[in-house]
């Protein structure tokens, strides 16, 4: 380990460097920012979630001085859980964030004691060998911060999810000061957000939703549902406003939406009248026009209340022709299929639909290229990291770094695992640490890994064939036909057709006495239904000599 | 069926209603326009195409009296080699989606013999009962027509896949004149082109991306890989013009790219000197910025040649750091997580990646809303049917005909396989018939369905357990431990550990006495590994008695 130097190693994400964990390491004592999870892509059969490797930290759990949350999105707070369940040391956020990591953790369960330490905007903390210095920023969710770091190896800025949003929801702009404050003061290492990297222009204002909003509830004829994620804070604001303006009461579904809410409230994030909200069953008493509901499942899961409104099998309430449903979220890369898919059910169903490609009820809570620039110019650090991206993403953000001036040697553009290390004014790579990810499925992490995900992918592009033999000991032969199934190879009719000729197969290599072991059986039976049918299904014998 | 009514019954595409294939039915005659594939969605395990049901049209078969393809993209020509298999009637089309079916027959060694009629644009042919006027339309690829389809029960006006480009690489505009021409004889109904029903304003002419690939080859400083669909003849030319002017040779790979500029020049659609073209081989020998490689791969398919230079396993040529490549495409819905894949990779590797968020190195070949109001004005049709695009799309496309002033009652939004009917002044819904798609694996049609894909996607999110068992005739008891393998489940250390557990609970039901079937062992382990790792795999037992 390097003396006198800053190690910076960027953890999680699925290839989104350092979005859901970064590590700050000086002397070796460390102090982790975020604890986030992600979603499985496509491919990755089966997984529920993503955490980040804990590898490197379990490894030094008693050199861990603090937790340090930005924010109260699930990519930044998803893994708190099971980070504390390895690492024990306090958790410093400010307190929205806490109150969600708080209702996250009841309603998991989670039986090892978390110390939570709240800190607010504006506040400074030590934590190790670090000083950090917490600031405001916008993005969308209420109670965002930055973190001003400083170690003796320098300072460093860390720019978690933002934008500039001129007119959020809270009225509670970006600590703009502050960030000129340690421009003032010289930053050594900029890490910042570059999700939208490739958008240019600026990222419009939450405050455009309102209209759209307006639009939408003083059109609708029925019910106005409304579907976001359950951590969108300032979208229940503005759909409270605007239920309350025409007449409507809220009625909310979706346990992690009503947790959230009741926090965010209680907490003084929300400014909701007690007598605005109902219950779903009250809701289903009144009046459709009377009604909006705001939900989950904007992402259009089939086991969402939104994949189960398009299904027609939700319990608590139904879908009603002429309901108007608003899916106030854009798709995660990925989900594409999903979502449209569920737009052409609820389409189905009678009702009408509402998305970001026909009205304004969403927007990005990530800066655009214009806001990464004038962040640049803002900050004016010597060197800059872009994080929270993919390396398309991260090479993008850091041509907008050269061009607005920073030098191009003074760019670096890690992934996971690699470690930056700064020491005054040089940034340098260190080595490499296990940077992956784990695989959540079930109960259980960590036992699922690449070997198994090919297993997966491979009985499910070509099913099975599983053939059962017994043979006579003495004489070799079959003691009675082979018995065969499939699973997800071919329609049970074309089984019914395949099959006599793969016993056929079989015998063969039975009766040309060659049967050694069962390789030869599976062997024969694998080429023929190749040539059969140009597929691979993953051929299983077992042999019992009787 | 009803008489003196012409029938319309939109098959194929996935849910993109009448996107491979629209048929046209009048007194029991039948034309077939277009005849193309769709690529599977990502929960479509294991399949390589899909194509639209023949069910209807193969007990019709007789009664087909010709098959019309409006122009040469894969999704209008891609399932013409199995639609001859059963169905033989005359195939007409322009000389250059003719020129493209031939060679893809070719390439497909197709058996059946097809009777290919060119027709050209501006000229009409006679169908059965139909009289077919083909009519020049702007699209992303040349000699593309839109139909008018000329029948005792009215005029259908038929746009296929259309922009209106003002200035297209070919400079061969719409003919607004005909589609005038339409309007005052009187449309009866437009079929047309939902695709971008979502997008506001006029989708760029094609001439856009002359600036762009200009800079791209100005600025690259080794060589340039442009990559793109092999069906993309105006890029080709596009790339072809960029390259002589910047003095670069330029080279094809991938064999359907080769075998479609070779048609296209034959044709007379590309215009490319000799001396321009160099094989891969020769082009490995130049000096790089004198090269350019046009190719296909551009939804970086792992087997495409985009996705194998990524991974570093493409045979003819890889890439060098300091190439710079263009993937001038646009993802296909649900692709996104592919191609980023392949941006990451491609950019470890070195190269500089232009796509289209970062230069307007593609755009759409669909018109979008002012494009689709535009058309309502030139036709001004009685009735309207949307086509080509999801139920998302078709809403939309329907609520811009309605804005226009078509009056709702006469737009009809229907899915694939649902007949419509049109008689003088009315459109009606007739039945419903098989309106589904097939499925194409490997080389056999049709013997994948829904329960073979729900079996690959149980499979793949759980694994399988399999269990064999030998058990002594007489005394009920084991003669051996259970042997025990598992796929897909759990990694192969987690699967030692479990392993000797799920024999102990096999243990108990078979010395419990329980063992009447194989289904008390299954259950019981089920039971057992749910509990454990909160999955479900397959559970298979083969029991035999000695």
């Amino acid at each position: 380990m390097s003396k006198n130097k800053l190690r910076i190693i960027p953890l999680g994400g699925l290839g989104e460097v350092g979005k859901n964990m970064t590590v700050y390491e000086y002397k070796g004592q460390i102090m982790i920012v975020d604890a986030g999870i992600m979603f499985p892509k496509n491919d990755m059969l089966g997984i529920d979630y993503i955490i980040p490797d804990f590898e490197y930290l379990r490894k030094r759990a008693d050199k861990v001085a603090g937790i340090v949350i930005t924010h109260g999105h699930e990519d930044h707070i998803g893994a708190v859980q099971h980070l504390i369940a390895e690492i024990s040391a306090p958790i410093y956020a400010t307190p929205l964030t806490l109150g969600l990591i708080e209702g996250k953790l009841l309603r998991n369960n989670a039986t090892h004691k978390a110390e939570l330490v709240t800190v607010n905007a504006g506040e400074k903390i030590t934590v190790g060998p670090f000083d950090v210095e917490f600031f405001h920023i916008c993005h969308s969710i209420p109670d965002c911060v930055g973190l001003g770091i400083t170690s003796p190896a320098g300072l460093v800025v860390h720019m978690s999810d933002f934008k500039f949003d001129q007119t959020p929801v809270d009225n509670w702009p970006t600590d703009y000061a502050k960030l000129s404050e340690f421009s003032q003061r010289g930053v050594d290492l900029l890490l910042s957000d570059s999700t939208n990297a490739e958008r240019p222009g600026w990222t419009p204002s939450e405050m455009v939703i309102g209209p759209a909003f307006d639009k939408v509830f003083a059109e609708a004829k029925g019910r106005v549902i409304v579907a976001t994620f359950a951590s969108l804070i300032s979208r229940v604001q503005q759909v409270a406003d605007a239920a309350l303006k025409h007449g409507r009461k809220m009625a909310l579904a979706g346990p992690s939406m009503v947790d959230n809410v009741k926090i965010a409230r209680k907490l003084g994030y929300l400014d909701i009248p007690d007598d605005l909200l109902i219950s779903i069953d009250q809701a289903s008493q009144m009046q459709d026009h009377k009604v909006a509901i705001m939900c989950t499942g904007s992402q259009g899961e089939p086991s969402s209340i939104v994949g189960r409104l398009s299904a027609g099998t939700n319990r608590q309430f139904s879908l009603n022709t002429g309901d108007t449903i608003v899916l106030s979220s854009h798709p995660i890369p990925g989900n594409e299929e999903t979502i449209s898919k569920t737009i052409n059910r609820l389409l189905r169903r009678g009702a009408n639909v509402i998305y970001d490609a026909i009205a304004a009820v969403h927007v990005s809570g990530h800066a655009s290229q214009e806001e990464q620039k004038l962040l640049f110019n803002l900050v004016r650090p010597k060197h800059f990291m872009p994080i929270h991206g993919e390396l398309r993403q991260l090479s993008r953000h850091a041509k907008l770094a050269v061009e607005v001036g920073i030098p191009e040697e003074n760019v670096i553009v890690v992934e996971n695992g690699q470690v930056v290390e700064l020491q005054g004014n040089k940034i340098l790579l260190g080595e490499r640490i296990p940077g992956d990810y784990v695989f959540v499925d079930g109960e259980s992490i960590g036992d699922i890994d690449y070997d198994v995900m090919k297993e997966r992918s491979q009985l499910a592009r070509n099913g099975i064939m599983l053939i059962d033999l017994s043979v006579d000991k003495l004489s070799g032969r079959l003691l009675h036909d082979p018995e065969i199934i499939t699973r997800g190879f071919v329609t049970s009719e074309d089984a019914e057709q395949l099959i006599p000729e793969v016993r056929k197969q079989i015998m063969n290599v039975v009766n040309g006495g060659g049967l050694d072991n069962e390789k030869d059986i599976i062997n024969a039976v694998k080429s023929y239904l190749h040539q059969e049918t140009k597929r691979r299904p993953m051929v299983f014998v077992t042999l019992s000599r009787g």
